[in-house]
């Protein structure tokens, strides 16, 4: 990869509009796509996405452009940041296009609604004649805001092919980011996906005036859950205890930010979904993973308590008071029994 | 065990306290012992604790004492909290009444000073006639000021004999309360001493004004140097993953009542160490257990990166900005193979 690279960015939202800027700063240029002929002007005029990041003014070598073809001429490499619903769209825009030499990287978090399938699975369908094993995918806790800004980052680039994955590390780590490498595609996408359920029940639990013993329970039982789903669709469980794991479940669960957290703190107060999602008035991606991933565990025959009675209250009306009574009343267990699969309790002898 | 069994406490900090409250509204008699006569006299006659859980009224079935040996005569179980301190003196004045029938648990969270020893080892030496291998460590994310207060709260035990084990988890176990079993005293000890360094480092970190993703990273990043120690002294490295771990971690790592994290927003702003000890006026675990880690990383030549620079910035004047900067400047990493031993890359075709 030369010092130097032409890269492209698709979509301009605020987390595509942080990594490009990570990548300005690193020398590149940087091709930022957006459908939106306004936003293509206000950034190529005046170096401004102000509807996503309002306090940003962004490199020169940033340039945007509503052309697929301009955007991924000659690129070295591509970062697709489209939401989860779009990405099967965005990939078959870009396929006739993309070049095999190409690096392909995307950071979208996310089951494709329906098929549920995964963004690299998304991306190999549509992306014809394009080695699905080089696609990398970028995770890890990073709120845009902060990137933006050049606050102390880390993140996790995964792929099949590891010449890709430090292809993708090169090109982006930056003294106040670092990239750190993993092979395990479905781990680091399995994780970023499904943390958006753990931040509802954190808004549950601090709705409902629970306090932080019960979220740090929420988190460590949350992801052991995640983890033990994962692990069955072929992940490396070690995986959730890194950045695309643990650390973004943290950022995630602790910020007061998140869409999650609010419309779980809503459904604490007694509203129903219908009645939190018209009031959020956008997107609670949480709500469609709980289905989705309600869906995976029995698919995959997978206890996820958790997961389990969110999808109750979610869409069966459960109280969430009861919800939280019947996970802490649930019979004794062994914790790590209930961490790993295969079994590996260290008290077989005394059983 | 009985339904109703006679259970003693020692000592009655906040964390003892709270302990001794989960026993009795589980029915237990409970004797709370302390060498503070006043303390003994206001527990009795007053039912308050006031110098450490102020707004609490204690159960009627919480009898404080200052004799040892009322407090564990014919008692089925005794839960020790001591400050690690403290460790070595009580159980030495426990040893002479001390029957082999009593169930032994400890809550006490860090290292014994100079010999590095873990409080289970500190009882072994102490409790001469009784089976160290019985003890049973009880951690976990539980704020006491959370527990007398009925939140939901989980916590677990451990110990190398399943069966008193499950009697720790048969005692304490309630609504509110939920107890997991773990077989892995080493991990449960190692997790809940070295949290305090990272939280010490959540301190330093958000003085210096770095945000939700620098934080995020060093728990994640903080856990992984925990656990590798951890497994080196003979821990599971699941156990960093469950309640003890990250779940400690976090309630300690986002609490801004922690002492630690005070400790690290001071040095932040530039004050020395001797200063932000006496401003702070009281012991500072993580400031200790830094020092511990720092040496237990060298007998057992583990890298432990955060752990170091700590060290540089809390004892050599090493000034914290520059910490972070050789924290994120270190070579390309790989995320998987720095979780774990043994080597678990997944490309090892590829290398």
């Amino acid at each position: 990869m030369p010092k130097t690279s032409k890269t492209a960015v698709l979509v301009a939202g605020s987390w595509g509009t942080a990594i490009a800027s990570v990548l300005a700063d690193n020398g590149h240029q940087v091709a930022l796509w957006s459908r939106n002929k306004d936003q293509v002007e206000e950034i190529n005029s005046r170096h401004r996405n102000h509807r996503f990041l309002p306090n940003a003014i962004l490199s020169e070598r940033i340039r945007a452009t509503d052309s697929m073809e301009e955007a991924l001429q000659a690129a070295d490499a591509v970062i697709i940041v489209a939401p989860s619903a779009a990405m099967r769209d965005v990939a078959s825009q870009m396929q006739p296009f993309l070049s095999e030499q190409t690096t392909v990287v995307h950071a979208t978090k996310g089951f494709e609604a329906g098929s549920l399938k995964r963004m690299t699975e998304v991306l190999s369908d549509e992306l014809k004649g394009y080695d699905a094993n080089r696609i990398v995918v970028l995770s890890g806790p990073s709120h845009a805001e902060e990137v933006i800004e050049r606050r102390p980052t880390t993140v996790v680039v995964a792929s099949i092919d590891k010449n890709e994955a430090e292809k993708a590390q090169d090109l982006l780590i930056a003294p106040y980011f670092r990239v750190y490498t993993n092979p395990d595609v479905v781990g680091v996408e399995v994780g970023g996906a499904l943390k958006n359920i753990i931040a509802l029940g954190a808004g549950l639990s601090d709705g409902l005036g629970f306090g932080d013993n019960a979220k740090a329970a929420l988190l460590t039982r949350g992801l052991a859950e995640i983890a033990r789903l994962g692990t069955a669709m072929g992940a490396n469980p070690l995986t959730f205890s890194g950045l695309a794991g643990i650390g973004d479940l943290v950022v995630t669960c602790t910020s007061q930010h998140s869409r999650n957290w609010r419309a779980g703190s809503l459904l604490a107060q007694g509203l129903s979904l219908d009645e939190v999602l018209s009031r959020m008035g956008m997107v609670v991606e949480g709500v469609k993973t709980t289905q989705a991933a309600y869906r995976l565990a029995s698919q995959y025959e997978i206890a996820m308590p958790i997961t389990s009675e969110l999808h109750h209250v979610l869409f069966d009306g459960k109280e969430p008071q009861l919800a939280v009574e019947d996970l802490m009343g649930r019979g004794r267990t062994h914790e790590i029994e209930d961490l790993a699969e295969p079994f590996q309790n260290g008290w077989a002898d005394q059983e």
